[in-house]
């Protein structure tokens, strides 16, 4: 088994060292319309290239930029033979900042550097923090975000690196977030675009209910996670747990998420930031995922009409809406996802 | 729940008003490989740009047309949220025209107008007509078709409207349809499109057993129904209905059907005209889709070496084929699907 | 039922015929993206428009050619209608030679030569073997193949025809081998290939368990058959069989387990010639499906840095890895596959 990839242990990262990730990819007008199969998503921004060209984002004869979370998938999936493989946990997500929306023709790999590694109290697993960076053909930065894992040791003994916990911001402030080159809301064709409400129309502490439901399967999460080129065991290999069931790739609630919250939200066009998230319980196939929303900040933006505002997208498997963690702080058991993201939205 | 779309009920609809609909969506070879993998599709010209451009239907660098009835999917998928979300039932289809085909990079975009109103005598349900079409990126109209559907109302007490039920032709002559520009069948060749059964070759009353089935699964129809933008709950949510199942799309009953009778209609080749339609029993996962047809009529048209013939395209889920109604005149419970259309052929 | 297609019986074949199969196929960016949707496919030159162009293969525009097996596939599938829509059993393959790598654009169509006839003993079934050949739009051959098959046959009392079998070669040698004009692995990126082992680090009889493992899905292995055209019934009847399954379709294994063997075999970057091929036992929906390989001959070949390796690819629904047969000289239950291919790789 000497050629085949056991992935990296705890003690195999060092700091500061920058890991490159293989297998880069070409995107097309293919995994376009899959994203459209696999999701409820309608954002006409990336539905239509008439809808993108109207709001200054189509140059020459490209076409619609892909989803944003399709540019994370696919940044993302490029990292877990490297990262993830002995990951016992995914513990959480920071900084994340969209620079270049991504087009049919793109082709993108992956970077990560190490920032920083902390061995747990029990020898047996420790932390590693990194800051990946999806890179397009032209070596731009479309892309990054910074990720913290808990990963197994191979060798318990392996003596334990110095400890390095890095800052990073808690929340993105508004002044943070990339603006794509051209985006110009002042135009904005709301009926297109499927619900009247503008930014001015949400409210800070807003909470609201998506209402719609899908039921998830089996071949629909791995084909989705196969699209990503994610190669996590758990996710394919029925036998790889002990009760046969195959844990859905958390980025898959998020997409699932993030579609079902158009209605409500079908004017928060663009994702451009992404302060934390929690994959707050394991999904399932059989699952039916909803979705709620609360609006934690907003803010003005320099781009013409456009507004930033940052939202909690909270998916369960069920459950009374706006509930999210228990007298003990622990979040529900129903709670799947709590992400905090900035989005762009016309004013 | 302010923010997100609860549908219309029956006393939302105005007599002549045109609703515009949400959601524009660019198609790419994506969608034409996705139709391919969701459907058994094998018609010619849909399938090979060689074949598209030896017909005449290829100009400049464009590829083969996508599959009429994807046309059909993408178009009444954007009619859902506005005109069946509080749908009660799917009741009929009349004068479908498609106009022009859909090739990849075009985007649609749909637009209903209300053409008809009348109130149940139970006060609390409605039919509403509606006339949609939809248009391309230069506002050409691809496809109309008139729907009627049985509409909840949202206020029991709202007054009923004034009564109007639109006359609609019964059958579409051949006179009333689009032959797409440039279509030439004089070349036609029979052993690339897989039969050599031409237009001559079929007499008025006979009926083909199409011998294929399909068994379908949630997943496909899922797939489907979300690339089509559909967003009825009912498809995917499987929490919405009482006994737990998610009721398959009827459009994806009428592509599979269509896709079947292939086997005996290979040179059916394009769809142009919808006389009506029922959905006559609700098609559920695992069900063996089967296919058979009945030639009602043929006629000659204006395009060198292109006949028209109307058919009956009939799905079920069993029992023996060539039946259709008991003795009660209502569909036999195999039934799913009873399609009058016309196609285009080579004499 | 007179114009379905009942296939072809054995007694319908005629040595020296060919056939020239229908339906014609058009590839595009859907077919690649849906092809990393249904495998989990990563071999960086399919994967990459700029990696193939670092190994010269990209001309002008065009992107990373489509994975090897697709082409295979889009072929295979054109023939099941005139070839094994009555097969009793897939016996065998041999001579395959891929002669150029199929591009999106390209339109692919078929045509299989009868060049062996043997009626079994028993009087009610034949063996046929036919040499196919791919053709792109130019008519240049992009692929063949020799396959055969049991056929039954329609009529028991049909004479039999002059037994005529093939003389076939056993192994193909590394200069049959086609190799892609332009290929150069003399800058090959091995880092951004996924593994650093090159075709000097395999030695002749090295056995390789690719470790991972997928569970398959009856949703999945029908898109993928459908999307290759494939109209043979049991794979998506599910009343075609007494038992109520499906039968995979035994490319779906194969393609599922060259996509696993990239974990230790990523730089086995094309499949230039197949030397035969088993499907040992039939693979069933909620399979895993694990591969194992064995370097079987390497050569040397004239492309700059490129060589050739000879490898045994077997599929298996688990067991230990590198058991083949019993000691009866039969498969083992759990071996699904036993392919015999060559591919090419940086020296």
């Amino acid at each position: 088994m000497a050629k085949t990839n056991r992935g990296r242990f705890f003690e195999d990262y060092r700091l500061g060292e920058v890991i490159r990730h293989a297998v880069p990819r070409t995107v097309s007008g293919g995994e376009r319309a899959l994203y459209h199969a696999l999701y409820p998503a309608r954002h006409a921004l990336y539905s239509s290239d008439e809808f993108a060209r109207s709001v200054g984002l189509v140059a020459d004869k490209k076409g619609a930029p892909l989803d944003d979370l399709a540019a994370f998938h696919i940044v993302f999936g490029k990292t877990v033979p490297d990262i993830s493989l002995n990951a016992v946990a995914n513990l959480g997500y920071a900084e994340g900042r969209w620079h270049l929306p991504i087009y049919a023709g793109d082709t993108l790999r992956a970077e990560s550097e190490v920032i920083g590694l902390k061995q747990n109290s029990n020898g047996k697993t420790g932390v590693v923090w990194v800051r990946t960076r999806g890179l397009n053909q032209r070596d731009d930065c479309v892309l990054e975000y910074v990720r913290w894992v808990m990963v197994r040791k191979g060798n318990p003994e392996a003596e334990a690196p110095e400890t390095h916990v890095p800052e990073l911001q808690p929340v993105l402030t508004a002044d943070d977030l990339a603006l794509p080159a051209g985006l110009d809301f002042s135009t904005y064709d709301f009926e297109l675009a499927g619900e009247p409400h503008r930014w001015g129309d949400y409210a800070i502490g807003e909470q609201i209910d998506h209402v719609d439901g899908v039921t998830v399967e089996e071949a629909e999460h791995m084909l989705a996670t196969r699209l990503w080129q994610n190669t996590a065991k758990v996710h394919f290999d029925s036998t790889a747990r002990p009760d046969g069931t195959r844990l859905i790739y958390g980025g898959h609630v998020i997409s699932m998420a993030r579609a079902l919250s158009f209605n409500g939200l079908a004017n928060a066009q663009m994702i451009v930031g992404l302060n934390g998230g929690a994959h707050a319980n394991p999904c399932l196939s059989g699952t039916t995922i909803r979705a709620w929303s609360e609006v934690l900040d907003k803010a003005e933006t320099a781009a013409p009409g456009v507004g930033a505002i940052r939202l909690r997208l909270v998916a369960t498997s069920g459950g009374a809406p706006f509930q999210l963690k228990g007298e003990d702080g622990k979040y529900l058991p129903e709670v799947l996802l709590d992400l905090d993201y900035w989005a762009l939205m016309p004013l």
